[in-house]
């Protein structure tokens, strides 16, 4: 059951696309205070598990810290940092009482999840105009499905999008693409996509290509489309300012930028130097700005990713005058000492700073509202301007689509990627602890950039966050201009690359399956294992392997010189590795705790009891996967339903999709 | 057998207490190429394990990736930081073959463990004057102890520097240390320690004392030792430029502080601003500096912590000059936008800078040696200087000291702590590995800032860091100045954080008897499972346990959340939990894999098959440990051989220091 309560006059957010009528009196669990601000408290039982939050830091339980959902350009994801790209203000607490909880409220709110006293649940925001939803049911699964459907449904890539990608800040030329395709194509390792970060561009203009390196652009898409692979641009939410760049002077002319108080388009320094904002939260800017998608879609491309949507802002105009007048101080008052501290706090404060987003304003609906009340929806709302646009440009086909920032809603247009982490052991943890929580909040197609995008690379790293890669819809190697090169073939021995790429193609088909049925009913693809096992005590513990579909359970390894590791089976299950080769081991294990040994170049997967999965013939990219001719392994008799489409249309309701395979 | 090479013209470290004869021809194993700087490089096997390098990044296995001996003050230990605070360049390399390898060069070195090739070990520096010493032996155990007796007894601090430790940046005035001292005692948690951090200094200048918060400071020692409380001050490594500062002054006219090379005294700003670099690599103002430690001992303080040693630069005056040049010429040319990532590089770069390190020198014998060239000898001479004055000072008596600075020979005159970690749970985790590198090294009196130093930490983060603080001999909780607070009584329930400190003082006479021999036998007090079971192939790959004494096995709860472990048991052992009110629990194990659960108060250890550790009744300092009345636990009839003195004197060899002690 779900109960709306609203407070204030709360902002449309438009997450939730259910009608549903309005509660009066108190609510069912915890406590609210609207006198100053809004907080919303609640006393777990110590036992008491808290889900939830979608891309946030620490755990799959979120007990004992806290939480800010404020969408930040953060490249840093340390264990202390509260707040990431996104905002997705769902949680679930789950023990002594089960219900859920989402706080409709686009500005900075806090989670206190048992961070300032263990045992106390405080959520608060400045403003009290937000609507808070509880929903109450048997158990978290449950509560989670019921909000999933009020949320509407996720959005669905084309098949190809399950393939494995390549990317790389730092590509530049056709070469450097034609580079790529061929370290993998010469190494026979699969891949689908090709991903272009911000030097395709003219000067890092949106919807321009460098002039010098990619003159006859339809020619060379079709030129890696005939070699099975997408190109995947980058889309960047800051509009350069530049006299003569189309873009930016009808969007000046239609007033379709945000704007200062003043009523002057407002000025941020991103990577083209100045730009100014889509006002995607405008519904007639949103579609201006998602039509020009299509100067890339007639090109013949068929997948973005939009990026620096927060949106990012490395300086203001402002932020950049007070930083010239700090200096120009230090310079006149003739200091022998700078007091370095003081301007180191001030240069490296000039980026993503609190008070730029209170600079400018949006006009929705002919109200003008300061940014920094629905900041968490720009990402979203950007990522909406492309898909809306999508429907109007070719609305029987699916495009690639995902974002870096997000807020619930924009789940229905697009996935995401979970920004720029580093080439750390522990963020093969995080990856894995991020993607149920994700899809509680909708967001289904979702990866981490495999290998680390931030800091040098390991080959031990890369194979292993790439064994858990396999499983993600979104498996993407993508790293950052300085640091070590990272593709598949740059590190020898590629046959241990290629066997693990081969196995997510070898997977595809039930990858895929799994992944419709899960956006098709509402449901999540990946779960924490309490979600399946609900009368199992120790299930609720484990944070570090999770189940993929009505299948199978994954537990990759994500220590580095580890040969193994230890796993917990909540019922007797298929352990299988697949091994360079397009080769694989079965062995029987029971129910309980095991240590596994898993080498290098492994990836390993648990096959539920009574289950079997489909198992394909590897192919250099999705399309020509051979499903005609699958094996099924698992349990003897097991049956499968595979769901199977054409992976670029939109007949998702036909019977015909659904076919049973037999285990031999 | 250990073999001693020499290349070029080495300095002399004084690492190797040992006489030995050079041997004439090649290298046993891998090769060296000194004729562009030197480089030793070898092929290892797949399974050779590489131990060593004390306190460094990443796991026991060093494999697969690289590390920096360059002392550098890094507070932000993250997975792909190369250099920490210590340069201990000794390791060993176990499995096809086993030989231990020390470089005994004091500039720059560079490990590279398989991070640019996987089986490429190569270790490199620019120039090719050192000592390199080959250590060959049954197995990697065996090659450390014949490290450690090449290189002399390691360091041991009296009895009461195995009770608990109290620290903050922040504490500021007597009042500050008595509601520390209240906040224990009231809460009826034993305490042996406060640390003094810089504040206690006038003007943040060595061997003085706040002249309004510090007064009659003598009375405040012998207030607080009334209280069984020992106060621990810090010293930093830089000397404040002041007129009328005594130290200063003696250092300028007696020529005893680092120079410049036009003979000026080189300039390097600290927390007093502008500083002098005692020459502790001169023999005579080594000797000069350490005498400075009589001033806080006359007033009746027993140790010293020694900080800021690599030493840490936070700006010279030419590194400002630069940055003052750099900020003007952006004024001077009026840029409407400044460059604001050059700028950032710079502010940030302006502490530690390479450069800095080549702008001064020492004096060594007459002989001028630029900095750089034996950077990774400051720390370590720093407390020698300390180390060799308490010889003079009070030859019979034993004092506290730990550096954060070292390199292999330091170990003789004090310990260490880790640095300024942060309330990370992978830091507890580091802590961990740590250890046992840090004994193959010699450092055997260590521990790091229990809690973490910079960043919040969490009530849980707290309790299960120090139930790991409970084993090493340094065991401190410490925080930043400007972070949450995390004193043991700070988060309510304070029993739990009782139960767990009172552990550590019913374990002190075991863990002091340990500490003991193995510092008398040049032995380890941590060692990898591996040294101890070197025939159990599973042992090798323990990265998260470590064996403690002959006695027992640990394995700390290192996960937000978890309420229990896995453990590996490489033969049957005693599972013992420690839980508040001073009582325990027992539980028989099989040897192999097992599932433990560990509550968030409680304190585990494992018990070897035979062996027995005593027990004796917690008191509110390692004082007052009655030990006349001490419970034995362990298995059946086991005995053990307790080594006691009093604790202050270095009676070592006495044979009254042993008694044997049987298990009920």
């Amino acid at each position: 059951m779900i109960k709306k309560y609203v407070f204030g006059t709360p902002f449309e957010t438009e997450a939730i696309v259910k009608e549903m009528d309005t509660e009066q009196g108190n609510l069912t669990f915890g406590k609210v205070s609207a006198e100053s601000g809004f907080t919303f408290s609640y006393l777990m039982s110590k036992d008491d598990i808290v889900y939830g939050l979608g891309e946030a830091n620490r755990g799959i339980n979120k007990r004992n810290y806290c939480y800010i959902s404020n969408c930040t350009d953060e490249p840093n994801h340390l264990e202390d940092k509260k707040s990431l790209y996104a905002a997705h203000n769902f949680i679930v607490i789950s023990g002594r009482e089960n219900f859920g909880l989402f706080f409709d409220y686009p500005a900075k709110i806090t989670f206190d999840i048992g961070y300032t006293k263990e045992e106390l649940l405080e959520v608060s925001c400045e403003s009290a105009d937000l609507y808070l939803y509880v929903i109450t049911g048997e158990n978290a699964y449950d509560i989670v499905k019921q909000f999933r459907k009020i949320i509407g449904r996720s959005y669905i890539p084309p098949k190809f999008a399950f393939g494995f990608g390549q990317s790389r800040w730092g590509y530049k030329t056709k070469e450097d693409y034609r580079k790529v395709l061929e370290g993998y194509r010469k190494n026979h390792i699969p891949m689908d996509m090709i991903y272009m970060d911000i030097d395709y561009m003219q000067d890092f203009k949106d919807f321009t290509l460098n002039e010098e390196n990619f003159k006859d652009f339809p020619e060379f898409v079709h030129e890696m489309k005939e070699e099975g692979i997408r190109l995947v641009p980058i889309i960047d939410a800051g509009v350069k300012v530049e006299e003569g760049y189309s873009v930016y002077e009808e969007g000046v002319e239609k007033g379709y930028f945000c704007k200062r108080e003043d009523g002057s388009d407002f000025i941020a320094a991103v990577w083209p130097g100045d730009t100014h904002f889509p006002d995607v939260l405008n519904a007639d800017a949103r579609k201006w700005f998602g039509d020009h998608y299509r100067f890339l879609i007639d090109q013949g491309i068929e997948g973005f990713w939009n990026d620096m949507n927060e949106p990012a802002i490395f300086y203001s105009r402002e932020g950049m005058e007070e930083l010239k007048t700090l200096i120009k101080k230090y310079v006149e008052e003739d200091l022998e000492t700078l007091p370095v501290w003081e301007l180191e706090k001030h240069v490296l404060g000039i980026a993503s700073h609190p008070e730029d987003y209170a600079r400018f304003y949006h006009n929705v609906d002919g109200r003008k509202i300061r940014h920094d009340k629905v900041h968490n929806l720009f990402g979203c709302n950007m990522t909406r301007a492309a898909g809306e646009a999508f429907e109007r440009i070719a609305p029987d086909k699916r495009f690639l689509m995902f974002s870096r920032s997000s807020y619930i809603g924009m789940h229905r247009y697009g996935g995401i990627w979970t920004g720029d982490n580093k080439s750390w052991w522990s963020h093969i943890l995080l990856n894995l602890k991020m993607m149920p929580s994700l899809n509680m909040c909708g967001f289904l197609y979702a990866g981490a950039d495999l290998g680390g995008f931030g800091a040098d690379s390991t080959r031990d790293l890369v194979l292993r966050w790439m064994a858990l890669g396999v499983f993600t819809p979104l498996m993407r190697n993508h790293s950052a201009e300085g640091t070590r090169e990272q593709e598949a073939y740059q590190f020898g021995d590629t046959e241990d690359f290629r066997g693990i790429v081969e196995t997510r193609y070898r997977l595809l088909p039930y990858l895929y399956s799994e992944y419709m049925k899960a956006a098709l009913n509402d449901d999540m693809y990946f779960r924490p294992l309490a979600f399946v096992y609900p009368e199992d005590s120790f299930a609720k513990e484990v944070e570090d392997q999770m189940m993929l579909g009505d299948e199978i359970m994954i537990a990759p390894v994500y220590t580095q010189n580890a040969k193994g590791r230890y796993v917990y089976l909540p019922e007797d299950m298929l352990f299988v590795k697949f091994t360079k080769d397009g080769a694989y081991t079965e062995e029987s294990l029971k129910q309980g705790h095991h240590y596994v040994e898993i080498a290098i170049n492994e990836v390993p997967l648990f096959i539920r009891k009574g289950r079997c999965i489909p198992l394909v013939k590897a192919a250099k990219c999705a399309e020509e996967l051979d499903t005609t001719h699958m094996d099924v392994i698992g349990f003897a008799d097991a049956e499968y339903t595979l769901y199977e489409d054409d992976g670029m249309h939109k007949d998702y309701e036909n019977p015909k999709n659904y076919r049973v395979l037999k285990c031999r």
